[in-house]
């Protein structure tokens, strides 16, 4: 059977959210979404690919910074929806800010403050 | 300032992604989504609030089954359109199906392995 059928993208108008978790820690990493062409990719290679909404494309997570996703483990939510990816994270990042996580802001009382760890320079990892 | 104005709901057409976490395991229970009024329900409950899709209503998390969930940590991703909470999972499960959490099936090979745990029984708590 086709692992595939099992994802139900129909309901997000083809597509549907995924998160990524660091495999050795289970922190959340990012959150992005897949549509069908994506998951077959993520499968066929081992390696994340999620759909950039912004660029209107098929993203290999990681193909500009090469801190590409090594995928080891895919779960699926009861009603189909969401995946999550156990990853592992090459260059130890996965935020184009260049910090380990995008959740990097927490509540306190009534401010966000930025707890980031910070693994790398954008600047110098994207040339801009 | 306003912690809410840091959250992009426009984005998503008045909605954010949120990601519950088992505060004591780090796991991920469920995902759903939150419109400006659950998130500031969430806030001044300390108690997890979503919206309904499904039913078109806030939900308070727990309601029907007395399976509440207890805010313990709140966190903002780079684009602010997704937020995670840690939390305490009253009756030890978020699912509907009774089970720990709604990611209990795991790709292995080209099959969905069910390995949820089964915490409680859904007829029993929702009648049907």
């Amino acid at each position: 059977m086709d692992p595939v059928s099992s994802v139900d993208f129909a309901k997000g108008d083809g597509f549907v959210t995924a998160i990524a978790l660091d495999d050795a820690s289970g922190e959340v990493l990012m959150v992005a979404v897949m549509n069908e062409a994506s998951f077959r990719r993520t499968l066929e290679t081992g390696e994340a690919h999620y759909w950039s909404r912004s660029r209107g494309k098929l993203w290999h997570k990681g193909e500009e910074s090469g801190h590409t996703q090594r995928v080891r483990g895919i779960y699926l939510d009861c009603d189909g929806d969401t995946l999550v990816l156990r990853v592992e994270q090459r260059g130890g990042a996965a935020c184009h800010t260049g910090k380990r996580s995008c959740f990097f802001r927490k509540l306190e009382g009534d401010r966000w403050l930025d707890l980031g760890e910070q693994v790398f320079d954008p600047k110098e990892v994207y040339g801009r």
